[in-house]
């Protein structure tokens, strides 16, 4: 009886206890199975052998021949021993690697979409970070929030709400986003015209899924949000750019645009341009609500910081007055926190539910327990109060960032105070952005590229600095991380 | 000088506190603007005039002009009065609807996917419902999960932990999956294998979009798991439904369908097959891994349940012994909370990196104060002791609820005892079963339809019912209408 198993054996077996040593054994027989080291009918050593050869107790193997054999790898034939089982099929020969392949030194056997050269997100890390207007988390009462969580999961304990759920989100959360928005924002909607996300870039990107197939066009402004137009891209769409100026978008060129190419959908950022800053005129809402009626585009209006304005009454959205033709998105991560991936969605019913069966073929719901306690920090007041708090705070910074900003960079960079939102939008005179970006990044200062704005290699570079997450002496170091990269 | 406006404004002018009356005014102008009932040029009542006119507060009207002055939607000409901006383009002709439009009235002026007539997910309401194997939230102590959130939103404050991070998820959880993935399932990987994921769905879902385009067949199940099935289809993916039996997927038609199809992915249940509950035989978990090498598609193992197996010890992933050939996808819904919407993903990085740059065009990044609290969990040993106690609780359900099918549907329906997870798959011999859901849809009694498994017409239909979920008298109560609505 030739018993050349186990090759190497001990070699394999690791003495941390991270796997459990029967389970070792277990898995080291099936991939020698599935590796061809032991085929179809060879028998394997005596428990107490292999207990022997590996140190360890005999039980330990007794334990995973028996679950080899219930799981049918193995067969226990008696006295005689215990063996392969005959029903598996003689492995297809071909090299082995000689190091065991993990799933970190693993080579992909199959074909997948490689990601871009430059991530969407910015990686975090260490180092100093400008972000693209990020709140000040800090800002928040950590115990609020705890306090918020508590409530909800005691709730949902009691109702059994743990379970999945409507896929539009928890009751209780979309109508307290329905009041928010009508109160805050002059929408005429009810709670069934809202549906949760995860973020307003789930927002966009469940617009995109019912509004487009492969090969439909999609209107873009040369300089925009970049992870919305990954998500246009992602589904196979021609991405169309139109300039942008201190106005917003060129309705002349959507116009433009539409008779050259079937757009299905326009994205604007109307009320604080991304990444500009700038407010869409109202003529240009106008003839942009004009043009989606003649031509039977959709308008997905992100209102992401409607939030924080600084300057007279925020202007509304356009989907209050063409609540036909727009699809509004916005979110809590400005006003509550990005960590909690708060978002919404406001539409007519039937849009809503196509938006909803998106949802539950994307991720199924959101989280319950966190809508529920977003719902209660709305109905408590408690983010009214922090809201009010802020502003206040984000208006100071606004202004003692422009005067940092004077102070530094006042010589190679421009840049228009905004209205509202958190950020500024720095033009530079004559400095080498490219250059300045791989400086920057050696030093260890992160900030979004320029170039990730950009839609069209034409467009006006420049970089979107948030200034509501610094408080002024780390606005102070990193515009002055921001004054050396330039050079 | 003609005012004839307003037209009926006093009849739009809603005296609920909801809307603040300066708004509705700015609402109601730009409104009348944009439907032409307003046209450039022409003037506006003095605000004393309209004030009377809504019966409010002059003040209130003053501020409406003068924000509408300061958007331009008016232009002010000194003594002369408020006019509408003359910048603003005329508007086309239409007839308008007499009721003003709304988003729960509107008509939807663009073309967007209507969601299928069935929806995925089993809607939520009130009366009887029988899942399709959730576990019961109400084990789950609200107070542990309360403590884990404080604990968690404490951290992140300090360390300004609430900004947009990492779209692979939080390092904690990654870490601390890595360790459970490799002690409880031998899955050879560390923190740089995994990605977070909002639930299972959302990891299919994910890894989808990186292995499918439109055009390329996916192979799944003809009994199998509908939102699985949807998230190809929306990827325009040729859906190949191959047989299924007692041994798990039929590898002889895998190879078939192959030969006739560019297939990408091949998507199974293997531990505990959704919905039949039997397990992949390890012959046919050989010949699948060798077609995946031979026809380079890649295997999408959803390991949904394996936290709960009754018999023996739970089979080991494909993954463990065919890492460059699987990606691999579970959950925290079953052991933990589906509400919280913990799952992941496990691959080699580089298909990690690709899945990254999905989740950061989908949703940004997962709730990381969630995903904290949750590594906290696993950290402190709470999970383990949870998941201790509900085994035990699950083991009993089990045994209760099969005495009470037998007893109830004993003499119209067949079952095998599942020998893990969380849900029972049940045959009826003569039941007529869309008479039967039917039925159960009028009494109010809510099941996934057997049609929501199949993939083919002629898969053998059934239902599954979970268990775990219910204590006994809710098994007997839900057991005995399913009985009613049988005949």
């Amino acid at each position: 009886m030739l018993r050349p198993w186990p090759v190497s054996l001990g070699d394999r077996i690791s003495r941390s206890r991270d796997v459990p040593m029967y389970m070792q054994i277990i898995q080291a027989v099936i991939r020698d199975i599935e590796r061809g080291r032991l085929t179809s009918g060879a028998y394997l050593p005596s428990s107490r052998e292999l207990a022997q050869i590996l140190g360890v107790n005999r039980k330990t193997v007794v334990l995973a021949y028996e679950d080899l054999i219930a799981q049918g790898w193995l067969d226990s034939t008696g006295t005689r021993g215990t063996m392969v089982a005959t029903s598996l099929p003689d492995p297809v020969k071909r090299q082995h690697a000689e190091i065991e392949a993990t799933m970190s030194n693993a080579a992909v056997d199959y074909r997948f979409a490689p990601p871009p050269e430059r991530p969407l997100a910015l990686p975090s890390g260490s180092g100093l970070k400008l972000d693209e207007g990020a709140p000040d988390g800090r800002l928040f009462p950590a115990e609020l929030l705890a306090r918020a969580y508590r409530s909800a999961a005691h709730n949902a304990s009691r109702e059994n709400g743990f379970q999945y759920r409507d896929p539009r989100g928890s009751p209780a959360l979309r109508e307290s986003i329905a009041t928010m928005l009508k109160s805050q924002r002059g929408l005429p909607v009810t709670a069934e015209n809202i549906c949760i996300t995860r973020g307003s870039q789930n927002g966009i990107f469940l617009a995109s899924q019912v509004l487009v197939s492969p090969g439909d066009s999609v209107i873009v402004e040369a300089l925009t949000y970049e992870p919305a137009v990954a998500a246009f891209r992602a589904l196979g769409a021609n991405i169309v750019p139109v300039d942008v100026d201190e106005d917003g978008i060129n309705t002349d060129a959507v116009e433009y645009a539409c008779r050259r190419n079937a757009v299905r959908a326009v994205f604007v950022t109307p009320h604080h341009q991304f990444p500009t800053t700038v407010s869409l005129r109202p003529e240009r809402r106008l003839r942009l609500l004009e043009l989606a009626r003649q031509f039977g585009f959709a308008i997905i209006e992100d209102d992401y910081d409607h939030e924080f304005h600084f300057e007279s009454q925020p202007l509304l959205p356009m989907a209050g007055y063409g609540p036909g033709l727009v699809i509004y998105v916005g979110s809590m991560s400005k006003l509550l926190l990005p960590a909690l991936r708060i978002g919404y969605v406001a539409a007519p019913p039937p849009v809503i539910d196509a938006i909803a069966h998106m949802v539950s073929l994307t991720d199924g719901m959101g989280n319950t327990l966190t809508e529920d306690a977003a719902a209660e920090l709305i109905e408590n007041g408690e983010l009214r109060r922090h809201a009010r708090k802020v502003r206040q705070i984000y208006a100071k910074r606004r202004e003692s960032f422009a005067a940092e900003i004077d102070k530094t960079l006042g010589d190679i960079a421009d840049y228009r105070m905004p209205d509202g939102g958190l950020a500024f939008w720095l033009r530079f005179h004559d400095t080498d952005l490219d250059q300045m970006e791989q400086r920057a990044a050696a030093m260890g200062l992160r900030f979004a590229s320029s170039r990730s704005f950009m839609t069209r290699a034409d467009a006006p570079r420049g970089l979107r600095i948030g200034f509501a997450s610094l408080n002024p002496y780390e606005a102070r170091t990193a515009l002055a991380a921001l004054r050396k990269a330039a050079g």
